[in-house]
């Protein structure tokens, strides 16, 4: 970038949101320096937003900030890892004050809300790109992996489902003016992690994943991963008023079960863990439903509300 | 990306390309777990590559997965640190099969020869982008920094300065053909990252970078965080045939200086260590040359070799 990458990262970027005292040496030499506490697996995951794909042109920089970070949180909350270090590469088609402004906050506001420090990064200059790369802290072998799942296991789900998929549709005129649409345009652009849910189902839960990908496709990954298959209850989803209109409406089932977006977590508990997860996740702050159960079959079976069998297929699911 | 982030992904880059005992999970859930070895501190760094930008459009796809992969172990080799883990953001315009698997072999092959696993990643689409991002690990406190430049230093190079900016002012047809075209632009495409010649250097040298962005302005970055300045003899730069040819020719000492693109370290290094680091980096396989001292006042000088001053200004260095 032409004169300014060290002083765009010198500006907005330069305090690194908060400081902990892992970091031994933070932004400002070829790598940053790290100390994981002792006994303690480092836990990595990483996704890039692209304009015009994962957010429409011209969207609130606060917003993608926020949404950058959030998606990365949320994976380390579908492992139960507590998060830690940040670094960022930005693509950027040039160097707007207001802009990095307001995504700096954006970004270092929930940054500091999880003790998220900001290590490293890179900045360039193309289409708006951003990458952010999380780094989390998990017990040895305690981690929330997608394999664990079990025949027999419950499936839960925390929060409401295809909130963000409405918004989606609302915001692209494919579903008409909706009472509610800030509500759900903050589901879709402000996303809350579900880390300390996702904490909190350590030693519980036999397997965990983020729905970001939409229920069907990730309680997928959990079937396959795991060799189970599953039975959802349609009934059970967790939906939100504007959603329920939405399918009264439109008796589209797909938009919930596969829309994406939703950082919500899925996760499969033994019976006998069922009460104990139901304590942990609702002292999170997140509601909890038990929408189904794993079983040794093979594929997913979504049992609609009149005792019919949905055409997942046809319901956006084509993993397997 | 339409139906085919985890085929890409598991297609071409599924086999982490080389298998380490310190990843307990690899690609395919939602983080990596990894386990940092008892005692070591972590390194990291990231650095995108934008088609335009970075590299030509239309370039060799095995050339940037190896400059991706380079460009990073650059930067863990000027903190003498040991390679271990990547991370890649692939953001691509389409899914090009021969594309992808020329890529992932350029990547592949480097990352094998340093014993890099791959263990996670996205897939986007969008204007090709390519960000990596590479953990190592250094004994607590011997990383070589940027911070630790003391007057009456040695300043040494490794390898030669300028060859890729020559490459560059070649196959943008600013400089006529040469005759050492195909070497130069290997130098530009494939680079040599420095990592056993960085490793070399702790305990040794003083302070230590990669001079990707040009010897001024990088050795500008010790002199800064150290609170030094520095000296510079221009006789003494190691250059390359081409590269003496052009500079007699056209007297552009900012080509070598400031171009940049040169994948070779420069350190500052006590005189009492001067005999044990020549040593020590011609073992690793480097040549390597003294080009100045450090010193206390402020800026960097750079004697000609006919005894005048440059202008460093004018050699396309502002940071200060």
């Amino acid at each position: 970038m032409a004169l300014s990458e060290f002083d765009l990262i010198r500006r907005y970027f330069a305090d690194g949101f908060c400081g902990r005292n892992d970091v031994i040496l933070g932004i400002g030499d070829d790598c940053a320096l790290l100390q994981v506490p002792a006994g303690q697996e480092l836990a990595v995951t990483i996704d890039t937003l692209v304009e015009g794909v994962h957010f429409f042109p011209g969207a609130d920089p606060g917003s993608l900030g926020h949404k950058a970070m959030a998606v990365n949180l949320s994976d380390l909350a579908a492992m139960g890892a507590t998060p830690a270090w940040a670094t960022l590469a930005l693509t950027l088609p040039g160097s707007n004050p207001d802009w990095l402004q307001a995504f700096s906050r954006g970004i270092g506001d929930l940054s500091r809300r999880h003790q998220v420090q900001l290590i490293g990064g890179d900045t360039t200059r193309g289409g708006l790109t951003i990458t952010l790369q999380l780094h989390g802290f998990v017990e040895p072998g305690r981690a929330l992996r997608r394999d664990g799942a079990r025949a027999g296991d419950l499936i839960g789900v925390t929060g409401t489902l295809g909130d963000a998929g409405l918004a989606l549709l609302a915001l692209s005129g494919q579903y008409g003016v909706i009472d509610a649409l800030e509500w759900v345009r903050r589901r879709l652009e402000r996303p809350e992690p579900r880390v300390a849910a996702g904490r909190s189902l350590i030693g519980l839960a036999h397997a965990a994943i983020d729905i970001s990908d939409g229920l069907l496709a990730d309680l997928g990954h959990i079937c396959e991963r795991s060799g189970t298959g599953a039975t959802l209850q349609l009934a059970r989803l967790p939906l939100s008023p504007p959603v329920e209109r939405y399918l009264a409406e439109r008796g589209d089932w797909s938009m919930p079960l596969s829309a994406g977006d939703d950082y919500e977590l899925c996760f499969s508990v033994p019976p006998r863990a069922q009460r104990a997860v139901e304590g942990a996740i609702r002292a999170s702050g997140c509601a909890i439903s038990w929408i189904g159960t794993i079983e040794q079959a093979p594929g997913i079976r979504c049992l609609l509300p009149d005792g019919g069998t949905l055409d997942v297929a046809a319901a956006g699911y084509e993993h397997f």
